[in-house]
């Protein structure tokens, strides 16, 4: 699944897509008539607005920020944290919305415009550049000089902090930090935190016990050249790894709210009390104060704790800018008590899976191959019979995945889409916008689970009639920059960013390319989109054992979309010269659709990684097919993964062995 | 040739390197021997520091920083920039001198040290390690509590004085900025300039007239959001390009001291006014004061000139950070006058050839090409004679290249390196190191010429002799990654960076790799290194009309060293279904060496690249040779550019149609 940063460009490009099967009914409102005409989903906001404007007043701020994110900067947030959502009426998953006494704007990007239309009510104002800089543009226009723009800093990332300073500078605006957020001062009915306890990670999933990771990462500190005395965990994956610990604050992530504060003494485990159970306790072993004994502190008493630990003398505090807000990051003060890098150790550690964790990632791809399987045989039997859609593919989908060994749900929405629907690389169907499955048309479907034992993304596409030259080219060639991927070797240590056009390479070559990143890391039942993995400019250099997604595509606008995606693990290449050197293995094991390959523009050694690969899913599914008895999926399987010919190598590469056995033959006539 | 930034990688691992011919006589210095022991080539630098020491204590500074670069941050310095020599008798080309009332140290890298330990007296302690930071911890333990460190702004860039400041950041030591030059107060012979007078650019090499350029930069300007008002050129061939004009103050550059500040209405042209003849005046349209009249200012007063111009009321200086020394940088006050780009407008621009400089550079390579094939079967016929150099072979190609028509001189200083000297990446031949050339040994000969119509720059390498397989393989792989880049397809506005590891994946393959960069941008007569094009990760995203060298290599310790280095031009390719997309078309038009490329490793698309090239050659370096007479390198390039057969299509690729060929027969067998 492309995360959603890499896909503005797309979404800009498809943004006069189709919304598919809406009404003739308006659907949108309309705050130039007369009366204002609303739809039936506008949220009417005039009352939070009005509450919100009245706790302004006292807090001396012109505007003030609303972001839709958490305080971990979490991809994926709580029903708690949607207070942009709240205020606005507005839910989609990314968006800025700022308050002024008199104005009320959100911004959000291109794939959300008409979803906006549809929810906002007429006290807001819609704006499309979501640019900070544009925002800025906007408050200087709105707040009058001298005036201070409020924000929750919990809420922004240093560089968010960083980018908003920087756009007012010298505007005679400027940011005031409040540490209470004043929405949820407004916010009655503010969903509680669910009231679940915590779980701990079964032995047999866990190669290192959170007191080998402490202690890891310990060394890691005291080897560190610049000495720090302390690392501050933000990221809700870091403290749930470090601990061996999950929960289920946040949709689709089995995070939960946390912070640690991590010294050579001490380990600070800001949670919420009720959570931990007595077992748990002991387990953490919360009832000493060593070096190796978990102090268990009130969630919300970070800051305090913080500004406790940041006054003593000689201390200097870790933390990963990436990831921590800037309410933490502004109390480490002065300057020689901060020491930063992108990432904590505990990120780039856990980057890199262990045995164990690379043994159950893989299991867990082999189970979730045959829900994908279980899938894919279920809509060639039944799409000719014209009644199943976007909705019931996905819902097919997730049913097929819960029945699996340690399922614990979809690990993101899946993306179900038919048609011209693909080409809107983000979407994910609805009510309102779901299409009827067709032999006419090319089917997406990206969706992952999570397990107990890892978390899994696959994208595939299909077709059930007859595509089109143009549409089988474009697979192939998404295909086969999969490949080239795949099979490339590189140094241990090279970037993703500089060896992704290998995913596009073979689209460039007919003018073809896609408007998203390539791939991103995965976790072990932990963040689908799981950084600092992959193939974005700010992933960090592959070493062996971190998993990656790789996800070429294509997209023609209101046509169809292709995207082939696999995961797969940086494992050590062993070459003719060198030492070092890495290459992938793809642990998700489900055919490509055969009827979509050109084999003829596929190199013979493209050919025979895809033979290889088919393989390995025979060897790896069929055992796993065959023990949960599944015989038509066996058989399906079987057909799906029958090895292609060589005989499809590209005339080019071959034209003069061709030659030759047309002469060979003359040649033998002649003899006769 | 590869550029100095990126040899530093590779330097280090050839650290151990042979270096040649060197006698038994002692030749590096012994300061720990009683009496000290100096070599012949020692300079006595105690005059010059006790001079230096006495100009530092009026100043109240406990130490001065002594940069090898000049005011314009130069690839190559003027002999009378050469301060770091002039104080310590070291003459490589990087370094960093800093001297404090008790202790004179120079820091320098790998490539330098052994010349280092032979030039240096006593006075001086040799660093290593030539981070910034490692010369700021210096300086903390040398300097006092509340001392202050002097250096010249001109010589520093602001990335450099950022650097510095942030490692000196809570150590109570401070910079100061001196704009008086202390070296220059004590260095009595300080070579003068050179007298010669600018010249003009003929017209036939121009398509731009100044006034166009002006024209245009002016547009940009006006253009941009940020409104600057004035554009300031720092870089020696930002204003020797504006005014298509050359200079001679630089060894192998044409270039001369200057700076421009250009507004909307103004152009100040600073620059040693006795050097500018009266024709150029009139040329330069000097005796007016409108907005295309160009104001002559002496050099010396770039600074208050620039000082009075951003004292006005409303203006706003846009000077590009990669090329700006710290002096002029710092007196843009308050920031909001100041205007930053990596770099100019006037880079950028310049980044992309106009019709006549792609004609006129293409021209150039074309009688380029003649004096390398010239060299290349000079030596073919007289290495096995036993008394050819690395130096006589250098001399020979100069001597060539200075008889084509327009040459001015060499680009560079040529590497001319046999056996295990080339596996030094950055070697150039001395009397020390000079090596005889035998068919025993590979040859890599890295050149360029600059003409007036154009730079160029080359490396090919041969062999004699018999190569080992691993030669072959490793040329092979490396030509491959050359073949790989000028033939892939990319939409317009990629960067090198994202595509430079197709110069490095046939390597990979088998565990090979090279430790510097793929390739830099030249110039129309201009520098051979010329930013900000080329596939390093500060270079800009290609457009059409951007010239590239594209230079892989492989390097064997003690051994031998490969580089293949072609220029090419970024042009438009003809997609299937996509519009501006690109590919390189090379300009360097020299065979490569017949007897090294094993074909069977060759994909059939880069055997057709490779054949495709010779028959370029034929057609536009054959008419060139029959005009100059060249009947016997005429030949000799006919020769050397035969295509090569199809038939080593790599075994696995064409494994199947092999195997029908036996079929083919056998069949026919039974038929009959």
């Amino acid at each position: 699944m492309p995360s959603c940063a890499w896909l503005l460009a797309l979404s800009m490009a498809a943004l006069t897509g189709n919304f598919g099967a809406v009404g003739y009914e308006r659907t949108e409102r309309n705050c130039s008539a007369t009366p204002p005409y609303l739809p039936s989903t506008a949220v009417n906001t005039t009352l939070q607005l009005q509450e919100l404007r009245a706790q302004m007043l006292p807090m001396n701020i012109s505007a003030y920020i609303i972001p839709g994110t958490d305080a971990h900067l979490s991809e994926y947030i709580a029903p708690r944290d949607a207070r942009m959502a709240f205020m606005t009426g507005f839910t989609g998953s990314a968006g800025t919305a700022v308050v002024t006494q008199s104005k009320a704007t959100l911004w959000t990007d291109s794939r959300y415009w008409v979803q906006a239309e549809r929810q906002l009510d007429c006290n807001w104002e819609l704006e499309k550049d979501v640019s900070i800089r544009s925002i800025a543009e906007w408050l200087i226009s709105e707040v009058p000089q001298g005036g201070k723009i409020g924000f929750d800093p919990f809420l922004f990332s240093l560089n968010t902090q960083e980018n908003y300073a920087l756009n007012l500078e010298s505007s005679n605006r400027t940011l005031k930090s409040i540490t209470v957020n004043l929405v949820d001062q407004v916010w009655k009915d503010r969903p509680q935190l669910p009231p679940d306890s915590l779980i701990r990670l079964p032995d047999r999933v866990i190669q290192r016990s959170w007191q080998m990771k402490v202690e890891h990462i310990r060394s890691v500190m005291k080897d560190d050249p610049y000495e720090p005395t302390a690392l501050l965990l933000s990221a809700l994956d870091e403290t749930a790894w470090l601990f061996n610990l999950r929960g289920n604050d946040i949709p689709y992530n089995p995070f939960f709210y946390s912070y640690t504060l991590l010294t050579m003494d001490e380990i600070w485990f800001f949670v919420h009390h009720d959570r931990v159970t007595e077992d748990l306790k002991l387990y953490l072993n919360t009832s000493c104060n060593g070096p190796m004994c978990v102090q268990l502190k009130n969630y919300d008493s970070v800051l305090e704790h913080l500004k406790t630990y940041v006054d003593q003398h000689g201390v200097k505090v870790w933390i990963g800018t990436e990831y921590t807000n800037y309410a933490l990051y502004e109390i480490i003060t002065p300057q020689d008590k901060l020491m930063t890098s992108s990432y904590s150790p505990v990120l780039t550690t856990k980057a890199v899976k262990d045995e164990t964790e690379q043994k159950i990632l893989r299991d867990a791809h082999v189970r979730d191959a045959v829900a994908v399987i279980q899938l894919l045989m279920w809509l060639e039997k039944f799409v000719p019979e014209g009644k199943e859609t976007e909705l019931s593919a996905a819902e097919y989908v997730n049913k097929c995945r819960s029945k699996q060994k340690d399922s614990r749900g979809p690990s993101f929405e899946t993306i179900s889409a038919s048609g011209p629907n693909a080409a809107l690389a983000h979407y994910s169907p609805t009510e309102e916008t779901n299409r009827r499955l067709t032999v006419d048309e090319m089917y997406l479907v990206d969706s992952g689970g999570q397990y107990l034992d890892g978390t899994t993304d696959i994208t595939r596409t299909v077709h059930w009639g007859t595509p089109t030259e143009m549409q089988k080219e474009a697979f192939t060639r998404v295909l086969m920059g999969n490949i080239e991927i795949s099979q490339t070797i590189f140094p241990s240590g090279t970037r993703g960013v500089n060896m992704e056009m290998l995913g596009r390479r073979a689209l460039w070559q007919v003018g073809l390319n896609y408007g998203h990143g390539t791939g991103h890391g995965v976790g072990n039942y932990f963040g689908v989109h799981e950084w600092p993995v992959g193939f974005q400019s700010n992933n960090i250099p592959f070493k062996a054992g971190m998993f990656t997604s790789i996800e070429p595509g294509y997209y023609k606008e209101n046509d169809f979309g292709i995207r082939i995606e696999d995961i797969a693990v940086t494992v050590p290449a062993h070459t003719k010269y060198g030492h070092n050197y890495l290459t992938f293995d793809t642990v998700s094991l489900v055919p490509y659709d055969r009827k979509l390959i050109d084999t003829s523009l596929l190199t013979s050694e493209q050919l025979q990684w895809l033979n290889k690969y088919y393989n390995t899913i025979r060897q790896l599914v069929g055992p796993e097919l065959d023990r949960q008895g599944l015989r038509e999926e066996k058989d399906w399987m079987l057909k799906n993964t029958e090895p292609f010919a060589e005989s499809g190598s590209s005339a080019t590469v071959c034209s003069s062995p061709l030659t030759l056995i047309f002469l060979a033959i003359a040649l033998l006539h002649n003899i006769i």
